[in-house]
């Protein structure tokens, strides 16, 4: 397993295409806008090293047999489901930020689920293709980004009845020793920090769209690959001389489109060729996987919760019964939440390759909740916060000489708190629940691994209306009752 | 195991002495308002012969290793945790109510964890007489009533200060053979079926309290003892002659008061005699042992979720998308419940006397949550059956010579739906939404367990703040950065 | 105006076919389970008598310039909208149910503008016929039940189309005199405590329904009309000895089906033939009246928190915090609500008739609000009132020579208070939560005056999303800022 | 009546002291962060010229019988008070923002109601001050900000136990031509582009605290007055070169601290002198008038819901049933605060001053939804907007000859709609849920006026409990019926 430093030093080698505002990034690990978020993703590295969380950040490879990080690991049982959703929870609450890494995992874990089916269906050889790429990444312990969702252009066609082509990655060329691929990859978390690219198909698809149905891992600097990094909100923060601004002074998350133009993937690195009828099941089950993977948000919500009872505490009202009553709602929900992953992981299954999958209808309704739960735990934060987070000045205002003391002397609060702590934790609530780290718990609560809709759909799809139907039909009298007494 | 006609059997055999409407009760298990009652739980005798669920329905005695009832099992390791929830969701779907046997459960494992501390702490033998009680209940496969909640008269005093000192169970002699208590246990639910009643105090008490510090099992007809049945809405519809306008044709709770008048108690059967530091561990174990027993309400939850698809079916408006959602919505909430109910279960954990124990946080947050959903989950329900489940006329007016073809006539919905059936699904939803069934589904959702506040000073005794603090603290610069990557 | 002892005289005068339980009701003045529904129209006579409230439940004709009834007022300005709304809550919390009467006020008003509207178009002379006859109701002081629901049948088909021709009302045959008209009314509230019933049509029509666009008035005992009544939650304990176990023990409402059984009705009282452009006007009309009136709700809000307060203060739990924000909840849901039904009224405006009407757009945003706030309310009130609320045993067991001293001592409260008041607050919020009055405080302000997602499509339908689209456009650049400044 | 251009001109004249970034600023009308806050405020004086708007934009004064800026008009009528509503509803629409005008239009109504009860009670001569200095206000038609907000130091000491006597501004020398004053008002919305400021208490006082009790005005550049700006989300935006990253191009809101150091205050501005009596009526007077003003969110919710609908037909999902409904509810909640602030206005009162005042209660129950609403609202938006919303690159991307025609072709929406317009739509929503707009739009809507728990104390206080309590207890039977019918 790297070190934190071996990971920075391996993401130093990369030769990265990567823009931002307009300009190409040179190097990304000390490009202070992006830095944060490779430190979110150096922590993982450090807490596998350490023996107290050894038991939730590392597991044993099924492969080799050797300890590796679990972010590289295949789930073998029930418990190992359940440690992935404790390992979310630590980490967002260490980090206070999305940080990253657990999109790979759930990429890899899909693949191994559908790669195996789709050679017990057809003949191929997908699994073992794989099983060696898997072995490559827990060997190295590489950062893969897991690169689903597709720009889609009009999203009442399919990919090849859209104007333009590209709307869906697809192949282009097939070539002896490989394919091209051309198109891109919108809202990827985590990009331009990761090793690797596995890139699935991020829909259902049909015959008529085969040329779109494809599933692939390339290096993250492959030729023709181009990043380009977006904003969120308050990033610039970043590049301020102080930190305190920041609120989180030092990790975050980025997002970035990624550009396929014609780029080559040898073959041992494809797992889908237009196997068209395996694209819902590999959809399916990195969705499930993804959607427990919020289980982060639990340790996010930890932070902000903290965060909240501190300022309380600052602003000498922490006794108050409706801050009191306002933390314990938040922290209901919070590990209302919880039960959610936890659930969804302790009710899996084996799938046929040995994996072990989420209970798909619980990770969904886990999801579901996450769409809306930080949303309330944020404004609950911002209640008890007080306008102030609002109306601080800036750090420059506190150092100045002219008005340093006017700003120390007027948002003073209880008296043995630091004006400057005060501000501090101010910040913090601030970031989580409007600045950088909002773009995490918020929006990407919202979005990431699906949309709030289509966790309904699956919800609708997994649950049995039937046999509720006759539970109620018998109960009340329209069919008979079976005589089971 | 007995079968459910042997349960009968034995409670025919009780000379319980039972009061309903001012007048005594000769026979509980033909009297048309508790019978309904008994059929609950007879249900939970046959549902153990199902060769289908014996896996849910039975476990391995750790006693003597014979297979028996789960509800009288001490719960030995996460996987009958896990059981003992879903077993709760099957009754709750086959009966459509409180099936009133789990609080013995929970009694007699709270018991288990109890007196065995006691022993380890004052050199009692409480714990050994605890197994031969346990042994005597699961040889007999008995229903046991677990009693907690006493009158408690003015609540801003303790039991020793209340003017009137029987507001609280207590001990009012001692004698060679036994104890004499006398007091009352009120919102017994499922009192009049069981064959014992398990009492335990129902707060944490102090020296001065001694007397009241009490626990003990006794024969449901032990003599000094009066049962006083409650009304539940809608309960004289039991007694009319038609079925239909019942709703469920044949399960229902009841809820009683039980009297202790001067009881005389065996040593045998006395598990806390005045050791007044365990009644808090023992009401907070029972507390969450049965927040966890909510579990039921999902069960419920899906009996209503089917008759609110099946009567949108029979109005014919089934794929409305707002029909559609709504249900989607009711699922993702009952399901979110079912996740707090696994949760707390598989985060379970042992306890030195061998007995598996919930997550008590996770319990105390997935009751809160039984506070809440059930609610939300009934109002929809109300949207979708529409106006008519309180309009509707009754049975005999569907029967009558006079009227019945109007009935007939206008309350046709689809037109392949008897309007019979119609009328039936209603019934079903106006008894889970507002009668009989509702003060289970609903009120008893409420304050079954521990009203919602009583879950909330658990929530907030039971986080961690102080490390959520930390995190915070950390992540804003107010205190140093652990040099973890 | 008549006084309330000449309203029951002039109720026992009526030749009613009424059938309840499959038996026909003689005099529905003196049967138990009515009376209570014609108890609270009788105080809309009385409270129109007490010079205190005459401001509020009186108005002056603007026929005949006497002092009405308001009820059978046409609304003048914006002030009489605005005390429309007042009356509501007053009787609401003067009645603690739904008290009937809106309904017909509600149809007048709405007939008032579309028979204006009519003739203006068709050069018909509805209108003239429409004022004499609301001069006979005024003149009289008469209660009228506004009747629009038609059974429907099946919902995807319009009237002309259905399978049985009489699942919409309609005209059977043209005379002479008069019409004659078939068909049913369903949910009628406050049925056959009224002496008159106005027909409406109950969805817009196209021209191949124009048999089903009729609209008139008949006496309510009719020759061929038959009422039958609905049954509701805990209706026969109306039928008891005892007034406790009642909750409220005087004022309550009631639901019938109104068959009309070939009913003749003359010219001078048809206020609609066959006009179907002008259906959906009507509709909407008395719709969004109808909306308005939920401002009852608001008043029965106030007795149901009025007695959680009580019950508060008889558990001697007031004081604690939790208890308090409880019912600042309650009342600012319930205050919410009020100002929904005071802003539609205060946006009112004049129809061409002369008529005030409601701002549409508020009134069905006030009753969407009405579809969800009581269920919140009702929660919250089991919620405090405590789980006594539905185990209490009944009255007959507190009257008891053998266990009344039980019920007595075990459920008494704060000392001062005797148990017997205790029980008759909490029968009282058992009521309004789950007995007869939760069928009008819950499921009534459900589907009253339309369900819910008839408001949400009138909201989509009535907001100008086009202007919001203008402002956001301009203010991001996409459309030219007008040069305001 | 100024123009615009007369407004920036007479700013330029003033002589503030501002710091922002620990710098000084020479010019606020040329600084891009503070531009366009002085840009909404210069709109309310457009708007006070269009014939179209000058019904709800202008008033009479009572004292000159002049048109004036309603912004500056002392409430005559209902009417005035229903048209305040309308006006702060119409200017967040067309600014998307706060505008920040109000809070000086609420303390000239509020000290018209207090100065003249003050003069009442103790035979000061303060109204007559006021009404010379309104005629100042209204003949030059001047920006006051309405100062209340204290630092507050220990909130759990009165001012004068503070350990810093300054956290609370104070009389600290009186002198035979005015008062001199220390301390800081903090929260100040829109202070640095206002002619005058004009300071009240912040809570009600005794006493002890008496040289804390004082009202007065003076010019915003007295001398002694030093302004330091707050930090708002995303503020830097405004400094960057494009626009179309703003979000809103033209229009955005400011806070600063403004702190008194010994500032000299004429006799004649003098409004309140240590009558600590009427401090509290003071303090809520201007809240309940402020509280009102929050009419102005359901005007940003207006952009906000018009921007959303525009993403969704620019993303080609406006007829999806789920996006839709959520436009409904989204329109359903802002109608819902609109009818809060037509309510409180609709049944305002006269006070002895002649001033209309609102209905304090309903106000208090206003401003509570919009601590709520707007979250809910912000939520929803982000659901419909889709996750681009915060992964969208720089507009200097869009622009970028490299990577410009990424961009454009990655997230190119339905066909017919321009990247950037979609880009832009994206980027007002998120201003509105994140960024600068965020700060008024949410975190104001929260703590402006007075936090949530302040407005629960109000409710909890003026609603009639006892009433309601006599209602429920005479419906029960506890109290006697009063013979009513």
């Amino acid at each position: 397993m790297k070190t934190p430093q071996e990971y920075l030093d391996s993401l130093r080698k990369l030769h990265l295409t990567v823009y931002m505002f307009g300009r190409r990034i040179d190097n990304v690990v000390d490009e202070p806008i992006i830095r944060p978020s490779v430190n979110a993703v150096a922590l993982t590295y450090g807490m596998a090293h350490s023996p107290k969380f050894e038991d939730i950040m590392t597991a044993k490879s099924h492969l080799t047999g050797k300890q590796i990080n679990r972010f590289t690991h295949i789930h073998r049982s029930v418990d190992d489901l359940v440690k992935k959703s404790k390992m979310g929870r630590l980490l967002g609450a260490l980090t206070g930020c999305c940080f990253q890494r657990c999109v790979g995992m759930d990429a890899l874990n899909a693949l191994s689920i559908v790669t195996h089916d789709i050679d017990a269906k057809c003949g191929t050889g997908y699994y073992k293709r794989f099983l060696k790429y898997l072995a490559y990444v827990q060997e190295n312990d590489l950062v893969c980004d897991g690169a689903m969702t597709d720009p889609k252009g009009d999203r009442s066609l399919p990919p090849h009845r859209q104007e333009d082509p590209d709307m869906y990655l697809r192949i282009v060329e097939e070539r002896e020793d490989g394919i091209v691929v051309r198109g891109a990859k919108v809202h990827q978390t985590g990009a331009v920090n990761s090793h690797e690219v596995i890139v699935m198909p991020t829909l259902s698809m049909r015959e008529e769209d085969r040329d779109y149905a494809v599933s692939f891992a390339v290096p993250s600097d492959a030729e023709g690959i181009t990043y380009i990094m977006g904003r969120q909100s308050c990033d610039t923060r970043k590049q301020e001389k102080g930190l305190l601004d920041r609120g989180n002074i030092r990790f975050g998350g980025h997002e970035a489109l990624i550009v396929f133009d014609d780029v080559f993937v040898p073959w041992e690195r494809v797992f889908m060729l237009r196997e068209h009828a395996f694209t819902g099941p590999l959809v399916e089950s990195f969705a499930s996987y993804h959607r427990q993977s919020y289980a982060c948000k639990v340790g996010v919500g930890d932070v902000l919760i903290g965060a909240v009872q501190t300022i309380a505490e600052y602003n000498g009202v922490d006794k108050a019964s409706h801050v009191k009553d306002k933390l314990v709602e938040m922290n209901h929900l919070n590990e209302t939440l919880y039960c959610g992953c936890i659930a969804c992981a302790a009710e899996g299954h084996q799938k046929p390759s040995g994996t072990y999958y989420v209970d798909p209808l619980l990770a969904n309704v886990h999801k579901q909740n996450v769409t809306r739960f930080p949303y309330e735990i944020a404004r609950l934060a911002q209640d008890i916060a007080g306008g102030l987070m609002v109306t601080l000045p800036s750090e420059e205002d506190l150092q100045s000489p002219a008005v340093g003391k006017w700003v120390e002397k007027c948002f003073k609060g209880r008296g043995d708190v630091p004006t400057e702590h005060r501000m501090r934790i101010l910040r913090l609530i601030e970031n989580l629940t409007l600045g950088t780290a909002a773009v995490g718990y918020l929006t990407e609560s919202m979005h990431g691994a699906g949309s709030p809709q289509a966790q309904r759909i699956m919800i609708s799809r997994l649950v049995d209306m039937k046999e509720k139907q006759n539970h109620a039909k018998r109960l009340c009298g329209i069919t008979e009752e079976t005589p089971r007494e």
